[in-house]
């Protein structure tokens, strides 16, 4: 990679500091300048390979983050917490926030396309984040400042009333998408009182097991199977919108 | 967490020994220890939360080896191996090669289901990943003996015939559960000959869109689709198994 435009460097420059990073942070500019590229402005040197990469940084940072903040909630709480921080919408979100727009070279077509923004901009912040991982090869030059902004949204999604009841949530999505409603196929699995396993639920939807819950009632299961499979079923029933978290 | 048993410890040393890591590397070995726990020999400690993590873990990892073995690949290449080698048939493998079910406490009962074997060990082999990684919240405890399999893995299923035709192999996988076959809606979004993202395909299955492909001919963009929609397509008509890579 050829060394950047002094002007295209000074951009960079604020553009890292506008996430909270110091001003005096060396970073290899290039690859920087390549997460912040758009497909329509190089059909080759493009943001896609950091992209594949940052989706699996982001994960891995959320994951962490959500354990530290919530260390009592359970795998399925912190399951679907997490596949809402890391869905497009969100990222989307943080990207305006963070005016990551501002960097982003696109094509002057792809400009118009205001339609595309939200998902060009959670691609290009999910590549810098993988640009800022390759830095260090850790989360220390991510999680200073990703950190609050993502226990800030975990924190919007819990209260949100919508989320008490996922087997309410998840049966509303589906009639506003087709005549059918989820169904539930629930065992006990183990006949000890209290165990958190001690059942187990199965929600289907269009003859599709879409995932698990356990629960040590019955109930708890079922919620806890709807509350997992919500954000998927979202993505397949509106395949070009990242699940709503209702807060925003 | 209460120190282990002089007994389990000498255990645990054994096992990361098998995984290719020094015998004098010194570890929380109580951490260790929950990664190796099964619910149902302890209802509360035991590797679920670490599990949540590790996989986070396994897909970063997995990347990263992917774009350095593979680094003329597509990102959608890249993401349909990786969907593989992340896939719990692809887990519990390696955590077979591994010897890691001769350290998993199990209860009896949970013993004799065998039929549960495979995807306990990929859930333990996955929090195993994540104690490893929370010792140094970096990858140097994991990518030095992890990265050899993952990469002769990604070879095998590279060299699979089967793979380099992903819309038969598709149709075979669809037709073998349903009376319906996968279709693609492809669009000519760029009239720029050889522009990689020249052509969009989608490809839908029961109304629903399952993956996109890019390509720049018509052909390459439904391949490419194709690819990317396997492995999803296959956990839902197949929930309780993870792809096949044919290659065992």
């Amino acid at each position: 990679m050829a060394a950047l435009p002094p002007a295209r460097q000074y951009q960079l420059q604020r553009c890292v500091q506008k996430l909270g990073l110091s001003a005096s942070t060396s970073l290899h500019w290039p690859r920087l300048d390549l997460a912040l590229t758009h497909v329509s402005a190089d059909p080759i040197h493009n943001y896609e390979q950091l992209e594949l990469l940052g989706d699996a940084v982001l994960r891995l940072v959320a994951t962490e983050c959500l354990q530290d903040q919530f260390p009592d909630a359970t795998v399925g709480e912190l399951s679907a917490l997490r596949s809402i921080l890391t869905s497009d919408r969100t990222l989307a979100q943080l990207a305006e926030t963070l005016g990551l727009g501002n960097y982003l070279q696109l094509s002057e077509a792809a400009c118009k396309d205001t339609l595309g923004q939200p998902a060009r901009l959670a691609d290009a912040f999910e590549a810098v984040l993988a640009a800022l991982y390759l830095e260090t090869h850790n989360f220390s030059l991510i999680r200073p400042w990703l950190d609050p902004h993502l226990q800030r949204k975990a924190r919007e999604i819990q209260q949100d009333p919508a989320r008490q009841n996922p087997k309410v949530r998840l049966q509303e999505l589906t009639q506003a998408h087709t005549k059918t409603r989820p169904t539930y196929r629930t065992v006990e699995q183990r006949p000890i009182d209290g165990d958190p396993q001690r059942f187990l639920a199965e929600v289907w939807f269009q003859d599709i097991p879409w995932a698990k819950g356990y629960g040590s009632t019955k109930k708890q299961a079922e919620q806890d199977a709807a509350a997992a499979a919500y954000d998927t079923l979202y993505q397949h029933l509106m395949p070009d919108t990242a699940p709503s978290t209702r807060t925003s």
